[in-house]
């Protein structure tokens, strides 16, 4: 059994989500970042960094925090999700990647500015919203002839799709990019990231 | 051989920092990224998100971009600096995470907003440089009972070494945070990590 400790934010819904599509069991913790739960004793010990998302898994007894590398940890314990042959591979790491160092802080720096910042300030909302709009344009172009970010549906996907689910809430759209829409609208159809997105409830 | 796409920033660093740890050749291909060089098309085909680092393996004819997925591809190519055991490569592989999705992009904000915005902006200062003092707290507790971060030296200490020895340019001092000014100081005497941070010349 895993214990996924998490709450309703993109970062957590990659691993309900990956959790949903491998079929594993697992328990959900709800950790309310609103009210602080992130910084009790008993959560540092899980991850020293505070954040959610985090797993254990009683079977291997190894505890995993950063969706990263809970998302590897998945695939590599049911062996889906992420291609085995070498090069396949480093195409869906590498854009795991991209999503954990770009999309993924950039999002989260314009949702701050634009939507939680006690103070709205036009440079900061103007810098973050370019880089958004830019890093739509990288992934609409990878996505004019695959289906999924690496061909075939992986990770990487799972990884990307909270964030840019989000597209109203940051006050954007996704008309402008073609291909990003379309395959927003392809995952947002698989019954797993349905269950996924609804975890903690 | 491998040909690296590079400049003098601290995602590069990290791939040239584990070339030289692991010895294998390379040709350095210097992208002036303060003219513009990452947005030619020949770069663009290399990695589409127009950012150094990036390798091409000719032997294996493998092409990465993104400074995490580099060096998870060297550690495997080459068996050295991330463990194969399960619980010990996860730990690596959470503290890349940590580094991939926070310490590099937090200390890039803060970069952006100290030294480089046409404006100063106190409070987006403010916001990154207490989240990059955050950071180094983290770093700091989980270095006071080890050498490096997950023990041995790993592929997560040479992600995360670029970015903290840069401090005193981002106008801080790791004087509060004895373990890891330790590990700073541990780290910049091994000759691979002076040789890799000279990259580009
Ligand atoms: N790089 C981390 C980021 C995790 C993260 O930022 N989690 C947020 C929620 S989306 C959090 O726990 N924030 C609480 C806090 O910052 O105190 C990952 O991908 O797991
Ligand atoms: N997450 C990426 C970040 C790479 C990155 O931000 N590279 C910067 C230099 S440190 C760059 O190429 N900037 C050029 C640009 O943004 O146009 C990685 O770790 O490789």
């Amino acid at each position: 059994m895993i214990d996924l400790y998490t709450f309703t934010t993109p970062n957590g819904r990659k691993a309900s989500i990956m959790l949903e599509e491998v079929g594993l069991p697992y328990n959900v913790h709800k950790i309310d970042i609103t009210k602080g739960e992130q910084f009790t004793p008993e959560f540092i010990a899980i991850n020293p960094n505070s954040k959610i998302p985090a797993i254990v898994d009683r079977e291997s007894d190894i505890t995993v925090f950063e969706s990263g590398a809970i998302l590897i940890y998945l695939a590599e314990k049911t062996g889906k999700l992420l291609p085995t042959d070498q090069k396949n591979r480093f195409q869906v790491l590498e854009w795991l990647m991209f999503q954990m160092g770009g999309v993924g802080p950039m999002f989260g720096q314009l949702n701050h500015f634009k939507k939680f910042a006690p103070e709205k300030i036009p440079y900061a909302i103007d810098r973050y919203e370019k880089e958004t709009l830019r890093l739509y344009s990288v992934l609409d172009t990878q996505l004019a002839d695959k289906e999924f970010i690496c061909g075939d549906y992986s990770i990487a996907d799972i990884a990307t799709y909270p964030w840019v689910a989000i597209y109203e809430f940051q006050g954007l759209t996704l008309d402008n990019h073609p291909n990003l829409k379309r395959w927003v609208e392809t995952i947002q159809q698989r019954p797993a990231v349905q269950k996924g997105m609804k975890v903690p409830s």
